[in-house]
C-alpha cells in the first residue's frame, strides 16, 4: 500500500490534473500553491456565467464553504451539478459546519448534490451528520477524529460518499474500505487553511484515481508526511508553511515510505 | 506593566478567544495566521444571513474596510450592531480613510455604531477625525503618530472609544490612560497587512481583557517586539513575514521583557 | 540598456508610485507584497462608488480578470475608463483567456477600452487575439512565448498597445520597439501569481516611465533577475516565494547587471 500511494504521488506530477476550486478567500493563495507544489494545476473561479464551462475543462472540483455568501453558494451548486453531469469528482469541505444555521442549511443543500468525497475535521463531520452539534471553536475542531466515525458512517450510508475525518489521525472510509493515517505535526493546526489544502489535494488525486479511499489516502498521506518532515526544520508556523510547500515539491520516495504511518482497517 | 503585558500574552494562548474578522481580501490569510500564531482562533465570514449568529459564538469582532463594497458594508454594520447588543468588543480598522468619499461616508456610519477600539496609522486617524485630510499615499501613512494625537483625542471624546495610532511609535489612549510603545522595525512597512494583523491581535486581546488601553497595549507590544526580533534575522520583507509568524508563536518572556520599550503617559 | 533599466529600478524606490489593483483574490496578498518589496505602493479596491476617486489619487491601474464576476467587471470598466480620461496607464492581465466564453467576452469589452499594456503568457495572448484558441491548462500556458508573437503583433496593431508575452523568454513589443529577456527559473511556475506580480510591477514602472517597452522591460527584468537569483538559494516553491520578495527589496546593481540577459530586437 505504501508503494501504491507513492506511485499515485508520482503519477500526479506527471498528469497534473486541472482542479477547479470554489473555495474561501482566506486560503486561496496557499491552496493554489499546495496544488502547484504537488504537481497539480489550480484554477479559482466563481462567476455564474462560467461555472459550467469551467467544469468542462477541469478534471475535479473543490467546494469549500469557508467564506460563503448567496452568490457563491449558487456558484457552488452550478459547478457541483455540472460535475455530476460530466461524472467528474467533486469534494465538499464543510468549513465551520455547525457554526451557524446558514452554514447548516447550505450544507444540507450541497449534500443533496451528492459530493464524491467529504473532508472535514471531527467537529465538522459530526455537525454535518447531525445539525444539533455546535463546534465550540468556529472553524477549529474541538473533537478527536475517532469521535466522528459514527457520523462519517452515517454520511457514507446516506449519501454514497467517501468521508475523510482529518486530525491527529486521519480516518478515511466508505462502504468498502477504511484507512487510518497518523502523520503530521501539532504545529500544522497553527497555519490557516491546512485542512483546505488537504481538500484541494484530495480533489487532485480524485481526478486521476478511481478508487476514492485510495485517492483520499494518497492526498492525506502526502500532506501528512510532508508536514511531519517540514516540522522537523521549522521554528514556528511561518517557516512551517513554506517548508510544507517545499516538501510537497521535493519529497522523495525514500522519505515518504520511511515516514508514512498507515493502517488498513477494512478492504 | 511589562510583566502585566506578558501575563496577558500568555493568557491569550490559554484562552484562545474566537475572533470574527470582517476584513479585506488582501490580508485575510496573514491575519488568520497572525491570530493562530499568537494563540487566538480566527473566523472569517461575511454572509448577511450568518452575521448575527457568528457574533454569538465569537468573543470579539474586527471590522476592516480595506476592500469594502456595498454588500460587505452591510455585513460590517450587522455584525457591529450585534456585537454592541451582546456587549462584545469590536475594533474598527479604517484602512485608506480619506482616500475616497465612499470610504469617509462608510466610516462616518461605522463610527455611529461606536467601535470599542479604533486602530489606524496617523493619516487614517487624522482623516477619520476630519474628512478634509487626504492621505497622500493611499493606505500608507504620510504622517508621524504624534501628529495625529489631537485627532485621536477628538475621536476618544466624541465616541467614547479607545484609539491606537500605530507607527514608529504606537500611541494608545482613551479618556483614562495613555501608553506609548516604540518597538518594531522599518521593514515591517514593506509587508502588506501588518496594520491589519495588529488590529486582529487587538481584537483578540480585547476579548479577554476588560481594560482597553491594556488590551491594545498587549497586542501592539506583542507584534512590535515580535517584529523587532524577527527583523534581526531577516534579509527582506519575505523572510520577515514568516519570521514574525514564528516569533508570535515562540516568543519567550525573557526576550519580550528585554526588548519592550514602553512609556506610561497617563493613568 | 542594462544601466537604464537599473536606473529605472532605483527610480521606482524613490518615486514609490501608488498603483490601484483590481485583481484576483488568489494573488492579492503576494501582489501587494511584490509592489511593496520593489518600492511601489499598492492599493486594492473594487467598490463602484470609489473607482473614479481611487484613480484620481493613483498613478497607474492593474486590471486582472483572474476571479472576475459581474460586479468586478463593472469595477474594471469604471476604473479603466477613468484611467483613460486622466491619461494614466492601465495594464490588462487576461488571466485564463480562452478558458470560457465569459472570459473571452469580458476581454473583448476590456480591449475596447484600449489598455496601455497587456501582459499574459503565450496561451493567453494567443487566446486574446483569436477566440478560437483554448488553453489546455486553465491559467497555465501550454505554449512557448515565440508561438504568440503573431498574436501579440495583432494586438499591437489593432489596439495601439504594448504587449508582454511572459515565459521562459519574455517578449516585449509595440509598434516601435521589441525587447527579449531570458531570466527567471522554471520553479517560478510552481508559485501561484508570479504572472500577476509581474503585471503589478509593470503597472508600477508604467506609472513613472513614459516609454512603455522600457517600462515593461524594467519590470520583467527586475522580477526575472530577482527570481533567478532567489532560486539559487531555494529548496522549493515555498522558500522561492519569500526569497523573491527579499530579493526584490535588496537586489544590488552589481548582481542585476551581471545576471540580466537582454536582447534588443528592434528600436
Amino acid at each position: 500500500m505504501k508503494d501504491l500511494l507513492w506511485k499515485n504521488i508520482a503519477h500526479l506530477k506527471r498528469q497534473s490534473p486541472l482542479v477547479h476550486n470554489i473555495t474561501n478567500y482566506v486560503v486561496m493563495n496557499n491552496t493554489a500553491n499546495a496544488l502547484l507544489a504537488a504537481g497539480a494545476s489550480p484554477i479559482m473561479a466563481h462567476a455564474h456565467a462560467e461555472m459550467e464551462d469551467m467544469m468542462k475543462i477541469c478534471q475535479a472540483l473543490v467546494v469549500n464553504i469557508g467564506t460563503l455568501d448567496e452568490y457563491w453558494v449558487t456558484s457552488m451548486k452550478k459547478a457541483a451539478t455540472q460535475a455530476n453531469q460530466l461524472q467528474k469528482p467533486w469534494v465538499l469541505d464543510p468549513v465551520g459546519a455547525g457554526a451557524t444555521p446558514y452554514r447548516n442549511e447550505t450544507l444540507a443543500d450541497l449534500l443533496k448534490l451528492r459530493p464524491t468525497i467529504i473532508r472535514g475535521n471531527a467537529s465538522e463531520i459530526m455537525a454535518l451528520a447531525n445539525h444539533n452539534t455546535t463546534p465550540t471553536k468556529g472553524v477549529d475542531s474541538s473533537a478527536e477524529s475517532n469521535e466522528a466515525v459514527a457520523a462519517a458512517k452515517f454520511l457514507v450510508d446516506n449519501y454514497q460518499t467517501t468521508v475523510c475525518i482529518s486530525g491527529e489521525t486521519d480516518i478515511i472510509l466508505n462502504q468498502e474500505k477504511e484507512i487510518h493515517l497518523s502523520n503530521g505535526n501539532a504545529l500544522m493546526a497553527k497555519i490557516t487553511g491546512m485542512g483546505c489544502s488537504a481538500t484541494a489535494l484530495v480533489a487532485a488525486f480524485a481526478a486521476i484515481i478511481s478508487d476514492k479511499v485510495e485517492a483520499v489516502s494518497s492526498a492525506m498521506a502526502l500532506l501528512g508526511v510532508a508536514g511531519e518532515l517540514a516540522a522537523r526544520e521549522s521554528k514556528g508556523p511561518g517557516s512551517l508553511q513554506l517548508n510544507i510547500l517545499d516538501k510537497l515539491h521535493n519529497i522523495t520516495k525514500a522519505e515518504f515510505i520511511a515516514t508514512l504511518k498507515i493502517e488498513i482497517k477494512r478492504g
